[in-house]
């Protein structure tokens, strides 16, 4: 399969699912770059997961950008190899992983543009066992993706890698930002109350009232500064005991890192993570029942040598293991 | 006046306005920036020539990021200084020219923003005499723009400088983008039939009913490569031919300069207009009766050492030069 | 075809091939980027003309990079509309035009990698009516490309836009590198004698022979610092009757553009023509048969908000535009 | 107040203090530029903390450009809220701040542009409570600063993160120059002896007998390298320890950040503070007595997608917060 | 020589002068770079040219950074070859011509700084066929040239290439920036009295008066407006016209190029000469007998690629094919 | 000497070594620049350590451009003062350092290229004493200084630094590129069995078995994960433990450091070290026999404001200290 019908030799592997492009027979620059050199999703009878391009901005209150944040990850996706040696995971091998491509949504209506993203993840999400990984794009869409993934897991806990709470309620009236999406999760019933966690927060506010209400909408919140005080160990045993036994979507906000480690976003607040830090608390996660998650906020063109990029690229790739370990 | 109120020493100039900062006093790159060192709207009594900025880009189409020109065309503008050789004119004292801030439009709602910028823009021109020239943000500004001097000039002649036509119809179902504002104004009746051009088209289009449709609307276009065949002085005389004796409204979008000249936009198209060029053609309008104007689509995040903020703060210069010549 | 099979919905046109994706369904910033976002060679039955990326540079001499060309491009190809008006002619709808993916070349290796090139390109021509539109990659690749349009055209007149003449012998004792080519296809019998000619050359040389030996090898120059004098109607006019009736291979250094025009490549000169210029100069081509062509050199690491890239993209289409014309 | 008179619509807040534009009424992107959006100083009548520009650069040694950080930072402060979490304090509410826009310096003179810096800020500092914090320029601006606190309250105690010691002598005969601040300040009497401290000191140095001077100057140095030994705690522990109960002017030359968290320096050295650490350390200060603060070597050409322009954003905003704390 | 006793094996000419380092034994992006890989002053007994950096930038009133430009050049000329096609000259085998490294200038004290450079330069001038090609720097180090220049030659005829006039009176007190050299040169009476011609001159002036001033200087200017009117031709005839038979001072600002083409610089103006008529009218001047010659305002930390710095080199090779032709 | 003889006043040291140029007599960036403003080779009588450039990156398999590595790093490495404060060393005094220049090596042919390295490394050894540390290029370039190492002082133990193992077998064939030096050297008796460790590992591989055949061929692993469990003193100790007492090789490969701190190399993976950790590793080890070492794959064309340029002037000049420790 796949040689003779498609342009790319996917290495066939072991476990009968369609891997990469064989890196020994063309080189990682080259190609047509789907995320990873997977196959697309018409290239398989069915996928376990698929990673999925969600190019909208249009809901952004400072920078704008992210809209050319799923065409960036993917080309710096090319560097990615089968093996995760930390996890000790094939996740190419172990289940069949896919490019989806990316979900079409007007950039010129964002209530239009939510409804869009969720019919189209929702359609990815066609069987039980269907994972979906998405590439943003804005923040905006953590919202629709979490009303998909509930429509067929219900309820589900979130822990929420970003330097900001993003439980805001409007900005200019607009109910659908980047910075509201959960707390129109919350208020819709998607989250398991009391079993979330933001990990990351820093930055100044608006008012001290910010973190009560996010409290009151069910949410903890795991600051930056205490990162040093708890230690990464510290931050993991908080988020493990927050999410219990739930299914669980994670939404990463590319911003949760440094400016250091990812130039290429919105709104960026200094003293955030390491993405070493953010690798180990995503690892750890491996016990957990990971059926949704994004990486959001990657605006290339604030971005440095792709240094932004190949953390987006990296952290879907932990998202996937993690998926499949 | 000025000093003992203001922070900044405004030069008060021997035809009795406030002019720039004094260069002498305070080094071009120090100060809070308005536009060229000039005063704030609050800090003159009245004003001839108001420089507002617009910055509203949800209505682009590809690159995002014009919501950051007026701020990058302000830091650029520091350069200039109070004499135009070529027009022999010192507008800064022949006429009181004001920086009015910016017109603060709603970011997640084209529709709204447009009639915020259509008020802001009315607001500006409270007497006859009062011009405007609007630092952009994305095109979807000159039509509120051209709504705006319409309610005091009546329909104007417009003479549009533009890698792109920007009267295609709806793009995902918007009628207001940065692709349809000349379109609309047409079918407002904003515009003197017959009597506006657009100059340096170029590119490839949807279909070649763009090119009958357009000319249906009212508009003839001088394409770039036109420019070799008839030269400078052939497209000065098309264009003062077409606007005649009418009021006019000149829109430049910075993209009718080749990238070479303004990389730092939204969608650029090869085999443009040099910057020798454009000022040559739009030194040639001296004698027309300019009561609007508009310089947009520059997107920092795009620029390299401020070359299209440059360019912008320089052709808002040349259009106030206009107005005052 | 194409919606139920295949990712996207290309346009199926009136003439019966598959068009670009239709921008009005999914905006240009989205989707996995091939060429135009025109259709993959695997999704249509057979094709007029493929464009194809060879990302090999491992015989550049200075600044290294090209290898990233081909992926730039496509994304830089995404402003690409189906209606060229200076030609009048719709190419994705006269002409099935692909996307032929990328040739894998071997980056240690030259030799070998000028054989699987050769190959790769001549696997594209299979039938006569088969045209290649190669995307560099530097300009190595040239040798091979010609090699196999003559294995089905036989010899061809050359019209190669440059900065450099490229029939340099050896450097560093390799026979094929990015400075040799077009010594190397005259040597071969690769060119009808006397039928080809460099365009835009400039800048410093080695050695008088230099230019001898180039004529000798059966080339004319038209030299960067005679288009003012003979005007871009001299160059046409020089270009045409240099060629005749010849089947024609056309080979664009994107280097041959100023630095202004095209920052991002390997061995930059001053001097160099306008994009409006070399537009002009192609555009008059459109009565040759040209049955092969290529864009190279294009060092995205070195560019500047996609400046070359997107002339890279946009001298493909005229390619095409004019191989349909 | 504020609507009517000025352009900006500044929140006022209960405790009748003008604070910063309204960002619900106005996006962070627009306006013109004043720090954190906050009122001029010529639109309120009193202040407590002035924030004030120094764009000078003239005592550079290596990279020029810091006379643009005022200006870059600036920009980069739109993104600041008014409520501090870590602190819990809104320091525009509980004092008045205001921007009192830049001191004009000699470029040309070094002395003139010291006395000139010197007099500016003595200006501001203008009733017993009046706090200023400095947006540099180069370091050089600490001495008249240090001059100018000294005529109010007497010696000091100086809080200094730094990768350099800038207790040299002189350079090419100049006594003032960045690299010599504290020499001075200390040759000076304005420090008080023995309770001044170096943070963050590291890379290479003339000779050893730098650091012995810098002993006998009445400095104590901590090492980056010994973060890692003592902590964040024992480096707080130690300044604490060290400027006792006086009152301290805190000087942060922005390259005390590693290069990877300021990047847009002049004097760049590997080995630093990641700004976690360094807002930590800042944080713990808060029961200090700070009556001035400076954050210079801001040099906007170096930075890359404002990332050093919103560290030295938020550092003054932490420093202010540190003084209504 | 050179082989045995020095690191670069460079060509010994038939001429017996010493030449580039060959290309063809080591990669022009090898070895430690002098200008064009050519000899250091120390490893050859006399020369002809020299080439000498004059990393000073102190005088600048915008943007700093040309203290950078002498090394920047350095490393952009290694491109250089020794054939120039254009005045048919091999000038590195005419000439002896020789990297003569930098003068160290004073960065704190511009009188002191413009007494080294002045010494400097007259050391390299110490016979009288020496000839001098200087790499800023800023524009102040032209006054310093000509007063060596003088010392040997007497008064000479001026030829500057500039956006700017360059003959202001004095800024924040200071006599000697780059915007005075040309002033203080006419008022030392190191100009042939009315024989000195501005070329590229264009942008806002601070008055009418500063025309006026200039010519009773004794300088004539061709504006860039003027330049399509008259056309290169009309240019060269000028100034010709203008040296007449004097020996004569070569003084290039890099803003005489539009920004398009050198952006890296420090007070950009748009509608600029291409490097295309700049070196047309440079090549003009083949029958001239310049002694000496400055290429300055190179800032690298605003360049994009190396544009400006390649455009510094190629100049500065222009200027000595000219010498030597 | 010097003064006289050579163009640069190098600092003549009380040890009678001839040191760094006399920053007090010429600013940093001033003079043609060799490593940290040493003396060439040519320049003393004999050396003790030679730092000497390898631009060769042929040897790549993504981002090409560590050619100009040797170049930028250089360029960077002007800020190197000579006191070494946490070694307390004057290495440019206590040894006779030099800049031995570049090494040609034929960018066409790897094998050839391997061998020029290995002659031309081998030549800088001709007495026991002498040291060498290069500058890369990329990391296929230790395999022939292993070699030339070998040579001298027979099989040494090897600490790694790196994000990558550089152990695999071969690539499109070629058994020399930059991920196969160790596993040559390893082959081919290089090292002394057992006593090598990688330190830095991380990143995604090809298959679990890349680290079965890295432990196979004699090497321990130090990955990054493991740097937070068993801090940077369980680091040393490991390493430490591993080599012994044998002769050590140490080579750096840039991207150890995590793309926020070097971001311009060519295959880029998160979760890296930071500078400080790489220094504390590097210092621990004063007490080794360091008799080689480099530093590799500085890819300038992707870096900012010299970032890694400046990482790897520091990371050589850390080298140097250590062998004169």
């Amino acid at each position: 399969m796949g040689q003779d019908k498609y342009s790319h030799p996917y290495v066939e592997t072991a476990t009968g699912v369609l891997g990469q492009v064989d890196a020994q027979a063309i080189p990682r620059y080259a190609g047509i770059g789907t995320f990873a050199r997977l196959p697309q999703r018409h290239e398989v009878d069915d996928y376990d997961i698929a990673v999925v391009g969600v190019p909208f901005d249009s809901g952004v209150t400072y920078r704008p950008g992210a809209r050319f944040g799923p065409a960036a990850i993917r080309q710096a996706s090319r560097l990615l190899k089968p093996y995760h040696p930390a996890l000790d995971v094939t996740p190419f091998a172990t289940a069949q992983v896919v490019d989806a491509g990316d979900i079409a949504a007007n950039p010129f209506n964002i209530d239009a543009a939510v409804d869009e993203i969720r019919v189209g993840i929702r359609g990815l999400l066609s069987r039980p066992g269907h994972k979906v990984v998405l590439l943003g794009g804005d923040h905006t869409i953590a919202l629709p993706a979490l009303q998909a993934v509930n429509e067929v897991h219900g309820p589900v806990a979130l822990v929420h890698f970003d330097a900001h709470l993003d439980t805001w309620d409007t900005y200019f009236g607009a109910p659908c930002t980047h910075g509201t999406p959960f707390r129109r999760a919350s208020e819709q019933g998607l989250l398991v109350k009391d079993h979330s966690a933001h990990v990351g927060i820093r930055g100044s506010l608006y008012d001290r009232a910010d973190l009560l209400e996010d409290a009151e909408l069910g949410f903890t919140a795991v600051h930056c500064r205490d990162i040093d005080r708890i230690g990464i160990d510290g931050v993991i045993e908080q988020v493990l005991a927050r999410v219990g036994q739930y299914p669980v979507y994670v939404s990463i906000d590319i911003d949760v890192l440094d400016p250091a480690f990812a130039p290429g976003t919105g709104t960026p607040e200094i003293g955030g993570m390491t993405s070493r830090e953010l690798v180990a608390v995503l690892r750890a996660m491996r016990s957990l029942n990971i059926v949704g998650a994004d990486v959001v906020e990657v605006a290339p063109a604030y971005d440095q040598a792709e240094v932004t990029a190949v953390a987006g690229a990296n952290l879907a790739y932990e998202l996937i293991s993690l998926m499949v370990g």
